[in-house]
């Protein structure tokens, strides 16, 4: 190692110790343990282009530890990626910084996902390098590789803890994705001491069993090891490869280094001091930088921005000699135009017969596909029941890249991880699936994709005591509350074929947020008066004949024939009430308030919500004086309409229930 | 294999198959791969007493494939376990049966743990070894193996490729847990079909990297070489083991053994008679068992009685000669008489600074310990952040299973099922902790937690934007919805130490439900009027002056200081309100209707509810003419104080709003 080489790691260090000594918080310890890795890998192997963060073909890198953030923002700012200044650094974990404690994808030009949550940023690698590989086989001809890149993830002992990790590369093992690398820095430390205590597994021969290859690096602060051990993963052309790099957390602060104190509290001062002394830092004030390791780096960058322009040629010649593979191309990245099917008579049409909203979904799926070539997802392994095969779309696997149905097997976090790296990656609308008492496996990742701003679509059936037979664990009561609760996350609980087509437009339309879909296991009636109103969220499905309703009843998805039979019998008995249809309490609320007060008037105090699910969260639209139909315990094991009858999802129950009002 | 174990192993088979075929729903697959597996371990190697159930030292048998349930009910009738009878049997997933879909613990005797979400009953069999390694290291004697028996468990593909599997296993495999055996059914099958499709990888040695001894079954009809890998297991002192069975999925049926579509549909009411014609099954009709199988079994369940009567006079004897062990036998299995702590000063004496309610929790937690031996529990790697290390009470280890402080590494979704484990096992009180935005890992778990009415205690820390610079990723906003609107699991959230304190006596009076304690990272001020009324759920903290208070600000945990700041600013505003302190909607809504009016008036109108996480479920209070504030998006990273001013968090903030609805 020269001495700009060991100058420029330790400008990581220096300024990732001295950014967390300035906020008097964040993670010293992985930062100062991987700078060489990091470095290794940016400067000498990764291909990318710090003036241009966008370029289709880059590698991608992933901080999976993302409490390690100021290792990604030391070298962005030396690299130059984003422009992130000194003063940026200097900001770090501070309210409105670019630098904040966590990456955020969208916030800081370069991060490639948000990372925080151990082990999902590992998944979301896993999805990009699917990306990549669907993409390739898509796109790629003989001579003209347009789509070639590798994949690299960054983690510690707490992302190979968490389940997700043996999910995701399990998956990836099987898959053959011979593009994804795994640094796995081991540094035998944990929050509460020695990884000893909790975690003396051989990861190692773990990902073996998983069909990686694996290496292992002694010396973390070796980087022409670091170098061999990449290029050895890069030449396996067959497994994903994992890098096992020992090192020691909080390097080069003797009195922190080989210690849990030092994964995440700051130095302090005069530990800072002593790193810089350490490590022979030439400079002696806070966030300085020699020039020469400046100079060294954009030098670095300077030939980083080669091979894009190479790209650029054979991508150029590549759209001249394959028109219709640059129409595809487009129609990938800028998105395909659906407005003709959105509007045509055939994507609203009703059936003639009753028919569970998770086959309207099937049928749906299956036209959008026809038109868009990059929707790509699948179940966790339950396609024949969520209805999400894509016919003639191909089974994605090891031998046939090209296929876009994903079979994810049994697991449903690393799932919806992987869909937010195929959306990161770029090219490609992902789709997820599950059962619906299963979306709580999702949660901490769908968390993710809305506060990523990602429009992955979240495929949700069997949404209740619908279920029947297979019993309360299967169930769901609270689930619809966990996701309408989350900001920025979209939720549709259609009733029919139309809702349910139009919950998938919205969902294909949105480009910065998740749409979840909760469709039923049994059929649903077509309701004549759903229409596409139901983009506003909730409407008037039928109103009452008096200019002021005597009530509402307010009703989503298989409920939502309740109250119409509801009103009817209502009326016969002299109280003539509106029906309101909410697929979307999230879209609802987007609207304005002069729409609201119409559907909603606030004069009319006398509202029954009627859902098979919880009650929680439909007192916003009831009230002090409105009473909710719903379920308040757990479900049980029986035929399903018995349940509907046990549990007081009857028509009776509605109408007595909108009498004890008046 | 003699021609009466045949037929009592096909006993089970043919019972299953006609239970799902008159329910016209259910999973024949497993139960017929694995029925000779179930019989040869229940009748020739465990350790239980039929008629019994509830033995202590009975060894202990989890279904975590739970949708194979016919398997335990064919063989819990034919045993006699529970009196279940062929009614019972033939009521297969009707409602009230005692025979549901998915095995329900507490509903049906003999059933362990709810099983039904893969991969859980596995983590579940790992948390009773752990408790059996426990209460054998604090109870047996030289000579008194009081505490002696294993615990097995049984799961297919499905299980293993479930991250919390990973978790489990690496966890289990640390702590040396020699008397757990797991039975992996390798079929190759998945709803999606082969498991070539998504899971290709090397599960044993998966198995070997997490440190587990490993033994192959070739046969799975092979009831011989199935009894020697269970003895080869046993032997095994050092090690958890794992017996991979290889079966054919719906075996015994032509049609379709081996395929996918024998997991999880009926068999077709011919290919129940092609069934019992290919197992030369000598009786014709639905539901019948020969005379002789019966007697079998019953010979086998009277034969499996003796070991009891064994232990009954081991235990007696060890009684007389350690009474002190008995008494303390007493408090771990019947409770620990807590009233005079909860009843002291000492316990809800007010510190005078102020308190993070998690520091609170801490030393509550310790308060608790030193009067309750069988409190047990741990962080998923974040103890000195969760405060819930007990001091003094060893850590638990392969070389110290006295231990009570559980170090279960970054495992989230582990810990849960474990905590659940060591409350089904008996005998302990366990509880476990990580930050409150982790709380969605753990959710499907806890969801189990309320299911089997088991009081463990969730303790979560970091609750809201008060994370500051770690930003949205570990800000929580929606986990309260998620949790509060789960049925039957209490969440507190309390404001100071008394409330805290209170919590705490809550969660561990509890009989038959979880708590969750939603606990701050920043300091909070002890409020002069908390008091005992808090384990009402809600209370008036500072009544306005007036008969009928002006207004109502609710408020929980670190938002009540703002509520009665801002009481005494409107005070002088010539506006008397009351300030109403809501630790736990949960309790609230359990309390009178007579105590709910008093607190919150329906004739008041003019609320505003005051937390810093999401407003949904709030509107149950406030209605459609009160306000809420809260978060309307996710945090961002930066000091706290400055957050909760830029979210809107300020006395100003509630006094505005207050006054806006005058």
């Amino acid at each position: 190692m020269t001495n700009i080489d060991e100058m420029s790691i330790n400008a990581i260090r220096v300024l990732s110790a001295d950014a967390i000594q300035k906020a008097n918080s964040g993670h010293p310890g992985l930062p100062l343990g991987t700078a060489p890795t990091a470095y290794e890998l940016w400067t000498n192997h990764m291909n990318y282009n710090p003036a241009d963060p966008k370029w289709e073909n880059r590698d991608r890198f992933v901080l999976s530890g993302g409490h390690g953030s100021m290792l990604l923002y030391s070298l962005f700012h030396l690299l130059g990626i984003g422009n992130l200044s000194l003063d940026d650094v200097k900001n770090f974990r501070q309210m409105g910084s670019k630098t904040p404690g966590h990456p955020e994808y969208g916030h800081t030009v370069g991060v490639e996902a948000t990372t925080g949550p151990l082990g999902q940023g590992m998944a979301m690698a896993v999805g990009m390098a699917m990306a990549e590989a669907h993409l390739a086989s898509v796109f790629n001809k003989d001579g003209y590789n347009v789509v070639d890149h590798y994949t690299y993830v960054l983690g510690g002992d707490g992302c190979m803890m968490e389940g997700i990790s043996s999910e995701c590369f399990s998956l990836a093992g099987t898959l053959g994705l011979s593009k994804l690398i795994v640094f796995y820095d081991s540094n035998n430390i944990s929050i509460e001491g020695s990884t000893d205590i909790a975690f003396t597994e051989n990861v190692m021969k773990r990902f073996e069993a998983f069909g990686f290859q694996t290496i292992e690096v002694a010396d973390g602060n070796d980087i022409e090891a670091i170098g061999k051990a990449i290029e050895e993963a890069k030449a396996d052309k067959e497994r994903p490869s994992l890098i096992k790099v020992n090192t020691l957390i909080g390097y080069g602060c003797p009195a922190k280094q080989g210690k849990a104190s030092a994964h995440g509290e700051p130095l302090g001062i005069d530990n800072v001091a002593a790193l810089k002394e350490n490590l022979n830092w030439p400079c002696k004030g806070d966030f300085e930088v020699p020039q020469e390791v400046y100079d060294h780096y954009k030098e670095i960058a300077a030939r980083m921005a080669e091979p894009e322009k190479e790209w650029n040629k054979l991508f150029a010649e590549y759209c001249e000699k394959f028109p219709e593979m640059k129409e595809l191309w487009d129609k990938y990245y800028n998105g395909c135009d659906m407005s003709d099917l959105f509007n045509s008579e055939e994507y609203l049409a009703k059936p003639e017969k009753a028919e569970a909203t998770r086959s309207s979904s099937g049928t749906i799926l299956n036209m959008i596909k026809n038109l868009m070539p990059n929707l790509i997802g699948g179940s966790a392994d339950l396609a024949p029941s969520n209805k999400t095969n894509m016919k003639d779309a191909g089974d994605f696997s090891k031998e046939n890249y090209a296929g876009t149905n994903l079979h994810f097997g049994v697991r449903e976090q690393a799932m919806a991880a992987i869909g937010n790296g195929l959306a990161l990656h770029g090219g490609l609308r992902p789709f997820v699936a599950t059962f619906f008492v299963f979306s709580d496996y999702t949660k901490p990742m769908a968390r993710l994709t809305s506060l990523m701003k990602l429009p992955v679509v979240y495929v949700f059936t069997h949404d209740s005591i619908g279920v029947g037979e297979d019993g309360p664990t299967h169930e769901p009561i609270e689930q619809l509350a966990a996701f309408r609760s989350m900001p920025d996350f979209t939720v549709f609980r259609p009733c029919d074929r139309t809702e349910t087509a139009l919950a998938w437009e919205y969902a294909i339309e949105s480009k910065d947020e998740p749409t979840a879909l909760v469709l039923t296991r049994q059929n649903l009636p077509q309701m004549a008066g759903s229409s596409k109103e139901a983009l506003k969220g909730a409407y008037i499905l039928e109103d009452s004949d008096k200019e002021t309703p005597d009530g509402i009843i307010i009703a989503s998805g298989s409920e939502v024939n309740l109250a119409v039979s509801a009103k009817a019998e209502l009326k016969n008995a002299g109280i003539d009430v509106r029906v309101v249809s909410m697929p979307s309490m999230d879209v609802f609320e987007k609207q304005s308030d002069e729409y609201k007060e119409s559907v909603l008037p606030k004069s009319v105090r006398k509202r029954v919500a009627v859902e098979a699910l919880s009650d929680f969260g439909w007192y916003r639209y009831v009230g002090l004086d409105g009473k909710v139909i719903c379920m308040k315990t757990f479900g049980a094991s029986g035929p399903a309409n018995q349940l509907f009858e046990h549990f007081g999802f009857t028509v009776e129950n509605v109408v007595n229930t909108v009498k004890s009002l008046f």
